[in-house]
């Protein structure tokens, strides 16, 4: 498993990957989950993958080696956001058809992206690429995409998080999504690779690794359990059953 | 799905449990899946269910029915709460030998539960019974125990439940987990049945039930919300990434 997030905020993007990747619990690695796909002065493209790292290596590949050359399959060429998300998924199908009936003795052959960036002409925008390689975007309404194992840093999300977060605030949600994914399941572990991109800067300079042992990672994470730990103490107490009439 | 919850602690047990029953996204009811199994000055004994209702109803109404009647299926009888836990274990067994097949056509039959509760003689005790039948019983490292959808309440008690936190405090942890399940989860509903079982009481009589608009539950949630909103923005921003050499 891996936990990679995405969030679509009026002001830029946030995105965010685990490095844990593991096949059984006695063949565990460290894997860059977070691929800049394409970066020039129209457009930025990034890549966050999760499933099989095969399928998702072989897919971020052959999108690199394919950029450039002109055509359907040119990430520098395309025109939307939508397009690329689009080709993320074509490129997909592509490696299962080619791989899958191969790789499913051995283990699951599937993988699932999610794809931030931006294009000049349009403003930014988030995608998630799902295994069968259809697509859905992010919108005001569901402001952030998550892939591999969601469901532990999806609560604070849901709770505290909405497009008009300002970039540093959702960056710093987005770390403790992951501190909860990985204090509840050991498929998740750091370096966590966090992105912040502003819309229409057309710079992805703002990408910082965090490893296990960093001082601002441990400090936001103490912190975190220090005033949440106060925050509970200070809530009111359930009230006692009514006596019995 | 449901979420039931199961807390250990040193002065005590939280149990608790939602109420949303469904069969798909349109056969949506409400069951009470926290049991009284049985109650009397020698014992309290109190079971939560989740999984399939007419497995798990038809496991506590045979308890109930063979209370008293003596022998090896006898709650009032048995001397520990690790032989209860076994015998609902062993009831649920005998119900899928005799349902299974035939339920499995229109769906899962299985069940799981949580007991807990005390037996004159011994401390108090909590387990888990597992959809093959087997139990597994909480201890001061592992304090809590969940079944049905537990991922999403499980952060928060991983962060800040022990075996040493106080009753009270616990149940408001409980309680939080229950409105972080309800927030990601549809199939995870109020009312929220709540009992707080001093050790050595005997006595069940402080068990409430939150309704959706119940005062309490309304003020708990936006309370911890407005904190934890407060906590974030008090914390560190993200240092940003250091300039390229």
């Amino acid at each position: 498993m891996t936990y990679c997030l995405g969030i679509l905020l009026r002001t830029g993007l946030v995105l965010a990957s685990d490095s844990r990747s593991n096949a059984g619990v006695d063949q565990v690695s460290r894997a860059c989950k977070l691929a800049l796909a394409a970066t020039r002065s129209d457009r930025v493209i990034i890549i966050l993958s999760a499933g099989n790292l095969g399928t998702t290596q072989g897919v971020v590949t052959r999108l690199r080696e394919a950029a450039g050359l002109g055509g359907a399959g040119d990430l520098l060429a395309l025109r939307t956001m939508f397009d690329i998300a689009s080709l993320i998924g074509a490129t997909l199908r592509e490696a299962m058809d080619r791989d899958a009936r191969y790789v499913k003795p051995y283990g699951d052959p599937s993988a699932s992206f999610i794809v931030g960036g931006q294009i000049a002409g349009e403003g930014h925008r988030l995608f998630q690429v799902y295994s069968a390689g259809n697509v859905i975007e992010a919108t005001g309404r569901a402001c952030f995409l998550q892939i591999g194992e969601t469901k532990y840093g999806k609560p604070l999300l849901d709770r505290a998080l909405t497009i008009d977060t300002p970039l540093d605030e959702a960056a710093k949600l987005a770390l403790l999504s992951f501190d909860a994914t990985i204090r509840s399941n050991l498929s998740c572990g750091p370096p966590i690779d966090l992105l912040r991109y502003e819309a229409g800067g057309f710079a992805v300079d703002n990408l910082i690794t965090l490893q296990e042992d960093d001082p601002y990672w441990l400090d936001l994470k103490q912190a975190y359990s220090d005033g949440l730990a106060d925050v509970v103490t200070g809530l009111p107490r359930p009230p006692p059953a009514p006596p019995r009439r």
